[in-house]
């Protein structure tokens, strides 16, 4: 009989504000059985293992390491294992597997060979940052990042078109302010709005939604802290 | 003080399949905390309080029911309970408030009135069917409902254009089939794939992706469970 890919979210937050009462219990109990694991990152994972079960048995545990650089002699090992009737865990560096990740790789390989996957319910700071934002919820677009040279990423936000829904967009934390900036220079119309997330499920939680114009006339510094951004 | 307003999933699957370990514990302390909730379907949300916790005193706990119909005295009502210091909390008949339902226009009044907003951990089908699916996690869209009328849908279809992310959306679970049915017919792209990811938490999850060229020579039969359709 084939294993079974379980797709394990991982805490969103820095490691120190870890509770382990924002896991759902089945996604533990799955975890202890797992006894291979395809992970984005070998150490943060097992930091998260252990902190999920301190008496985790990591040194008889497999890691695979999955990345962007991961070949395709990699996802056959995984598959491999999948074949032989293992159960595979997949985990990202933090957030759900699959989204903006190479998860999605192995669920892809797992379809064309039949091999049941199973996604377990946890934190995705997409997900919610746009329950909070106030911003339609009926209709929303996730461009993932903008491009890095800033002319280009002033390009794709004018090309955001009101109207048609939220654009949620991420950014790598120490640019967050000058893309923050840019939006609100960037957008004429008076009532567009932006919700800021900061530090989602963190110590420094903090989710505001206003119009831009509002907006344009406070002083706002963000930190670098995970931030997604929703433009309506 | 004022009172924060907490976006708290509810459970995706049929209720008979309800397990109290796929809710995370801090959700269920914040809950027993709260004594007042706008709800989208105050029979299911009594009911998903109790399963929470079976000594939880709904007689003294307040029903404000927040749905299409709801007019701004409704959400007023629910901004005075905000601004007079009480916690309420946000529960959609399914999955997560904010997302596709009336939570959305309660968040936006919040962020009009500066009241923190707490969104939760919990389980929403658009996202556990996207991580599972092996398609596009990096750029995608949700539609939300396709039109009613078939031909209009077929049109709608036909502009979900290829290579630009994964197109999500949902159906009212009497039309799968016929949904279904229209996709394989409509799209022409042999290597276009579509995945389908049915019941998911529930006892007949059932989750694949294939490309439609495939599809077409299978017999597929989908029930009336809640699906989710996401093509590439």
């Amino acid at each position: 009989m084939k294993g079974k890919l379980y797709l394990i979210p991982v805490p969103i937050h820095n490691e120190e504000d870890f509770n382990i009462e924002y896991t759902p219990p089945y996604l533990i109990k799955i975890v202890n059985q797992i006894k291979i694991f395809a992970v984005e990152n070998i150490r943060t994972s097992r930091r998260f293992l252990r902190k999920l079960n301190p008496k985790y048995d990591i040194d008889h545990t497999v890691f695979e390491l999955i990345n962007k650089k991961s070949g395709s002699d990699d996802f056959i090992k995984i598959l491999e294992y999948l074949l032989n009737g293992n159960n595979v865990g997949v985990m990202s560096e933090s957030g759900c597997p699959g989204i903006a990740d190479p998860g999605q790789k192995i669920c892809d390989i797992a379809h064309q060979n039949k091999i049941s996957i199973k996604p377990l319910i946890g934190p995705s700071s997409i997900l919610l940052a746009l329950m909070a934002s106030g911003l339609n919820g009926q209709k929303f677009q996730f461009h993932g990042y903008l491009p890095i040279n800033s002319l280009e990423r002033i390009n794709a936000l004018k090309k955001l078109k009101p109207y048609t829904g939220s654009h949620i967009f991420i950014e790598t934390p120490y640019r967050n302010q000058k893309v923050f900036d840019e939006i609100i220079n960037t957008f004429k119309d008076r009532n567009r709005k932006l919700c800021v997330a900061i530090d989602i499920t963190g110590k420094n939680e903090k989710i505001f939604t206003k119009k831009i114009d509002v907006l344009k006339n406070e002083v706002i510094v963000l930190k670098k802290y995970p931030t997604i951004f929703i433009i309506e």
